[in-house]
């Protein structure tokens, strides 16, 4: 198995006169740290429930988060697995991929995830966040 | 228990230049229908949902569908359960409320959502939306 490397998130970067928004992750125990590409509505997120801001209703990350606790599951660690080329409105655009870590009744369930919405999701509780080695090399470097 | 009527939903109004969308409900089998104002990350993603436009990565409401199924769960359906004003950006605004209904292990988990989640959630397997016989009541009168 690939070696996973902890990662924190380090800042948010929200401009409102554009549709890509940007959050840095950094090494928890090292210094290299790397910008992803993320929508508004994740970044907006991410910067309410990381600030703590509550809502009559829930948002869509607290439901996911609702979701997971209601069906017995506890959301354990985050881990961004790979960075490939993908087509992104006709344009071949370097990608991160992400999968969540549920412990539910002493099973590990893993589901796939954009990065965003994974870091959306567990920032309420500092769910620890992971990389695999290959992925923070390559984006790194 | 309150009686439930079934609705499906008629149309999405999406228009670019606002933040407020709408989705309008109609009864299955029956003539009465209203609208509900939702945002517009959620219209947008329930018209992809309905579209079925594939995305390389899970978008929010494909990675909800993705927890919800990998922790042994199915959503049954959408119950619309209530309509109360509550405080919005320091205004009173009349709002409405939802939940999951999902079977799980035989047992069946009700989730809080706002209704714009519910049915993104819900559009791509046609699941069933039922609305609480009092709040079509007061939104139709």
């Amino acid at each position: 198995m690939a070696q996973e490397i902890e990662m924190e998130l380090k800042r948010i970067l929200i401009q409102e006169t554009s549709g890509q928004q940007f959050i840095f992750l950094k090494e928890r125990y090292g210094e290299r740290s790397f910008p992803i590409v993320i929508g508004t509505a994740e970044a907006y997120a991410i910067d309410r429930r990381l600030k703590g801001i509550q809502s009559p209703r829930p948002l869509t990350h607290d439901l996911i988060f609702n979701v997971v606790t209601g069906m017995g599951g506890k959301l354990e660690r985050i881990v961004i697995n790979d960075l490939r080329e993908v087509m992104v409105n006709g344009r071949p655009e370097f990608t991160y991929f992400a999968q969540l870590v549920i412990q539910q009744n002493n099973e590990t369930v893993f589901i796939d995830s954009r990065p965003s919405d994974a870091i959306a999701l567990g920032i309420v509780n500092s769910t620890p966040i992971y990389i695999n080695e290959k992925v923070l090399n390559d984006a790194t470097k």
